[in-house]
Formats: structure tokens, C-alpha cells, sequence
């Protein structure tokens, strides 16, 4: 049996015994439930509410969340959406249903060969959004405000459906300063263009600067799942700088119109850089303050395409990209076994059957 | 014969007549252009230019429109989109796919059974991009960065395709400001939520307010174009908010946040309503501002599918939306028609077949 092979036979019998330990602790669970009643849920749990949350809401029946095709009248949230622990979102909806389609896997589920995953909200042409057990997986479209939209309604389908304390995830693309191309980014602090922590929501004419706060402990704990030496690719924690557009906005000499020069694009690149930006995209800062303003705990993911240090346009031959869109797919699959199968870092990190890396 | 058939054919034989005419013309000017040769090609014409275009992308080879997935190496753009005349943009590629059908139609041309459209861009999943004839049609998603990046690469299209005068046009839906759902409105200004007539582009971390300076000439024209006894819904020129939300800056009560009463909503519904704004949506400040940036005649035609004064929630049913969508897209092929067959408002007003409409 060659080394890689019996590698990969090692890793797969960890994991299974991972799942069986997993199992066997929610048996227990079931157990205790099963004696003590509906009294032994953690009450806390259950008190965990969205902030900040508009008063109106109640008064609409239905409430329709138009971009998703969805209202609640015709669609029962609770019977539908309310198993969902987490939502992830990525740019488009091809990326959106192979990620459904990879974490049913990955999360130890899976899907009887006579259907597949619908988008269920295609009647909008607007998102795509798709359900693989606990995971709902949307498409945003590009920019904060196409986002935005979409996180209001999520919000709204999270409200409704009365889910516990989901995590939402962003997995995207992005620009590195200095990095590797291929190099994933989990975002400490969304800047904009400003480079401000803040993202601006006009009310009645006037502006609002709404913080981008983003949990650190939720960063930390996907930064500690990543592993270098067998990954074969850097995973770095660092700002990120969520410009309105791709072009101008990011400093680039290859849009439309162009104001500056190389050499002031290089400063400015540098100067960002200094500040501790690792990377730029075009959807954090809105996702990061919408989500704190709820209270919802959110993660950016984003993998670099391109080390702007060298260049503006991505050249990168599509096989290589189709590969970097999975690696931030595969780390948050990484923080959902976890926190699904309760495996915590101290029972990976004495597993037997795990080699100890050594970086080459 | 019904009163409705002979109408029908009525109008019919009129646009065959206004056809032959215009072919009649065209002759006209094929025989002056085989006498005289290419000296008799209007100088003027080919001396149009894009305005402040960025110099750095004479250096690009290729240039890689990444996002409509095309490059100046592997396409030859004077040969595919030289003949581009009209630019149309729509928020989803469904939209465009089937104004792109439709258009072709109207403009007279005919696509043999054998072939389809297909999505020339459906490759980066991002943006739909058709060819139908002279017209280009390209969905944009939501808000100005998602279009900012389309304008952005169309507008290097239309220049390495040595495109002459290409004139652009966003045709959507938008919520009205006390007009019954349905209505056509043509911007004449754009505003931004502060209610300037500007665009923010933040270079290298310094706020620049671009102009959101749209064509008045061609926007009157549009509306000269318009029939609301025959066509039975209003087409009204207005000003029209760009907002970067649909939820909050929109002054919704529906949103996930909600921050304002009902009466602060109405108060600021009639504040914008003083200051002649028809309409709300979300793309027409960077469309106009980044076009006027480039000096390429723009219009923005959208159709209200909600009376903002009335409610939040959009309920219209699908049908309805469906007929609504059409609205702005029979406007401007109306407009296409009058400039390919040089169909002046003289020749259609003196139509003998025309009965002269009554008001009911």
C-alpha cells in the first residue's frame, strides 16, 4: 500500500470513529432528553434572540421575502428552515449548489440517488439558495448592496423559522496583498474604501456608520483548523478591505477609467498593507455589520485569485480556480464536523491514527 | 373583421410601409457609398471617442474582461461587437434573455429555427451577455458595484470592438412614488440616498462624487415614444433615488432592521415626492454616473411594480410582473426601431393608417 494511500486509509477510519464518538454522545443526549423531558433543554439556548430586530415584522401577514421566492404563508419556516445551524453565502449560485452539494458529504449526510438539490428560490432569479440538512447555502451576487438584500431576507427566514443561534459563513474570492494566489483569508476586520471598520446605511438622507464587527473567537477557531504542512496552502488571519468596486476602488490599471498611476497604485497597496489588509473583495464590510447588528455570529472566508502585488488582471487557468473555490469550502466543513459531531480540538489532536505533520 | 383585428392589421401595414421606407433609404445610402466610396462616410462619425479612458489598456495584451469572460486574444472584438449599436442592461440574465428574443423581433430581424441565443458570458456565472443583431443585452445584477464591474469591461467592449456612438440603456423595475404600478419611468436625474446627484468612487481612500448626469435629449425623446391612450398605462419623465439598500435606504417597514416609524416613512415618501422624485431602485447613479464618465449617451427606463405610498410589500402576482417587464422594453424598441430605419416623428406621424387616438 503506498504512503499516500495508507494515509488517506488512516484518515477515514479517524474520522469514522470521530463520527462514532459523535454519535455516541448525542445517543447519550437523546437518552437524558428521552428521561427528563423537554425540561433538560438548555434553556439558554432557547433564548437566544436576533438583534435589534424590526417591531414590524409582526405586523405582516404574510411577510414576503420577495428575493427568495419564499413568504409565510405558503411556505411553514419552522417545518422547513428550522434544523439550520448555518448559513453560508458565496458569490454565485454555481458555486453555491456545488458547496450544498459537497458539505451533504462532508457533514456525514446523504442524498438518496433518485432527487437532488433544488435552488429554492430560481422562481426569483435573483439568489440561489439550497438546503443540505442543517447548512442553507445562498448565492449574493457581487457588492453590498446585492448582499444586503439577501441578508435581510435570511435574517428574516431565520426569525421566522425560529433557528438556534445559526453561524453564517461568507466563502469567497478576493485580491491578496503579498500572498500566495491560493492562500485563504479569514477575515479579522472588514475596512471599506476609507478604510474605515464601518459600513454606511443612509436613513432618511442621512448617514449611518454601522461597525463591521466580526466575532474573533469564531475566526480563531476556523484559523485553528487549518493545516499548512497537509493543505499544501497558506490560511491566514488579516484585515480585509470590501471596496464598491472592482475596478477604481481596488486600485486597479485595467478597468475603464484609471486616474492614477502604477506607481500610486503600488503605494497604496503598500500603505494597506502596513495597516495589516491581507486581502480585498467587495461584500464584508455589509456582511459583517448586518450580522453584528443582529447579533448573529459571521465568519469571512475568502481565498486569494490573484497577488495584486504582481498584477490586476486574473489569469489564473479556470482548473486552478475551480481548486481555490474549494479550499475556503473545505475549512468551514472542517468547523461544521466539529461543532456537529461535538469533536472537539482535544480528542483530533490525541487521535491515534493522526501522523504527527512534519512541514517540508 | 373586429374593431381590434382591423387595428391590428391597420398598424401592420403601417410598420411595413415605415420598413420599406427605411430599406428604401438604405439602398439609398449603399448606392451613394459604392458611388462615392469610403470619402462619403460621415468623418464626424468615426471620430466619436470615449471620454477620460483609462491610457494603461493600450498596455493590456490581452485584455481579459473577466467577469464577462472574454479577451481581446481569443475574440475578435471589431468582428463580433463592431456592429454594436444599443447596449441594454436588466437586472437578471432571465430578463435579458428574453428581452434579447424579443428584441429581435422588434428591430426586424429574424433568428433561423436552427439556432438559439446563448449566454456569451455564462461561463463566470456572474453576468448574462446576448448579441441579438446590433443589440447587446446584459443583465447586471443588484446595485452599483455588481453594475459598476458590468460598465466597467462593457464599456472596454465597445472600445476594442471600435463600437460608433453606442448608445446604453438600463431597462428594470423599480417602486413608485405615487404612481399606480405599472407606470414607465424615464429618469431624468439620479439621485443618491443623500439625495445628490452623484455617485460616490472612493480612490485611494478619498471620496470623489462623480456626476449622475444623464441625457436629456435622448430621455424626452424616449418619452415622445410613449402612448399611454393606445399603450393604457403612463409613461412620466422623473427623478429617480439610487439607493444602496432595498430594506432601510429605501425607507421599507419590512426589512430585518427597522429603524423609523410609519409616520417617519411617509414624511420622507412626501419630502422626496416635493423634490420630483418618481421612482426608487437601486443601480441608475453608477450607470449614470459611469457613463457620463465615459461621455456614451445613456437612458434609465423603469417600470414601477409597487406604489411606495401604498405599501412596502410587493404582491403583485407573477402574470402582472411579467406585463409590467415589458414595458420598458417596448419603449426602447420603439426608440431602436426609430433610429435603424431612420423612422423620424414626421414619417410616423404622417402615417395614413394611424387613426388619431382618443383619451377614454
Amino acid at each position: 500500500m503506498g504512503e499516500k494511500c495508507q494515509k488517506s486509509v488512516s484518515k477515514n477510519v479517524c474520522d469514522l470513529k470521530a463520527m462514532v464518538n459523535a454519535q455516541n454522545r448525542r445517543i447519550d443526549e437523546l437518552i437524558r432528553y428521552i428521561k427528563d423531558g423537554c425540561s433538560a433543554v438548555n434553556p439558554a439556548d432557547l433564548n437566544w434572540t436576533i438583534c435589534n430586530l424590526n417591531p414590524y415584522i409582526e405586523c405582516l401577514n404574510p411577510d414576503i421575502l420577495y428575493h427568495l421566492t419564499l413568504d409565510t404563508k405558503t411556505t411553514d419556516f419552522p417545518k422547513v428552515f428550522g434544523d439550520v445551524r448555518f448559513v453560508c453565502l458565496g458569490g454565485t449560485g454555481d458555486r453555491m449548489n456545488k458547496f450544498a452539494n459537497f458539505i451533504i458529504g462532508e457533514i456525514g449526510l446523504t442524498l438518496s440517488m433518485a432527487v437532488q438539490l433544488i435552488d429554492i428560490s430560481a422562481g426569483g432569479h435573483r439568489y440561489a439558495l439550497y438546503k443540505a440538512g442543517p447548512v442553507l447555502c445562498a448565492s449574493h451576487g457581487i457588492g453590498g448592496p446585492s448582499i444586503s438584500i439577501l441578508l435581510h431576507e435570511l435574517i428574516k427566514l431565520v426569525y421566522h423559522a425560529k433557528c438556534q443561534d445559526p453561524v453564517f459563513f461568507r466563502l469567497g474570492t478576493s485580491g491578496g496583498i503579498g500572498l500566495e494566489p491560493g492562500t485563504v483569508v479569514i477575515t479579522t476586520q472588514a475596512l471599506d474604501s476609507q478604510l474605515r471598520p464601518a459600513y454606511e446605511v443612509v436613513v432618511h438622507t442621512k448617514p449611518q456608520l454601522w461597525p463591521t464587527t466580526l466575532n474573533q473567537t469564531l475566526a480563531k477557531e476556523l484559523s485553528s483548523l487549518s493545516d499548512p504542512c497537509e493543505d499544501g496552502y497558506d490560511t491566514v488571519l488579516g484585515k480585509t478591505l470590501s471596496a464598491n468596486d472592482f475596478y477604481v476602488e481596488q486600485s486597479r490599471l485595467d478597468g475603464a477609467f484609471c486616474m492614477y498611476t502604477p506607481q500610486k497604485k503600488m503605494c497604496f497597496l503598500q500603505q494597506i498593507s502596513k495597516m495589516g489588509v491581507a486581502n480585498m473583495e467587495m461584500e464584508s464590510t455589509a456582511f459583517a455589520a448586518i450580522l453584528h447588528q443582529a447579533g448573529i455570529r459571521a465568519a469571512v472566508v475568502c481565498v486569494t485569485i490573484v497577488n495584486r502585488n504582481d498584477g490586476d488582471q486574473i489569469d489564473t487557468p479556470p482548473d486552478v480556480l475551480k481548486q481555490f473555490d474549494l479550499r475556503p469550502q473545505i475549512l468551514v466543513a472542517r468547523y461544521m464536523r466539529k461543532v456537529l459531531f461535538k469533536c472537539d480540538e482535544d480528542i483530533v489532536e490525541g487521535c491515534p491514527c493522526d501522523p504527527v505533520p512534519e512541514c517540508n
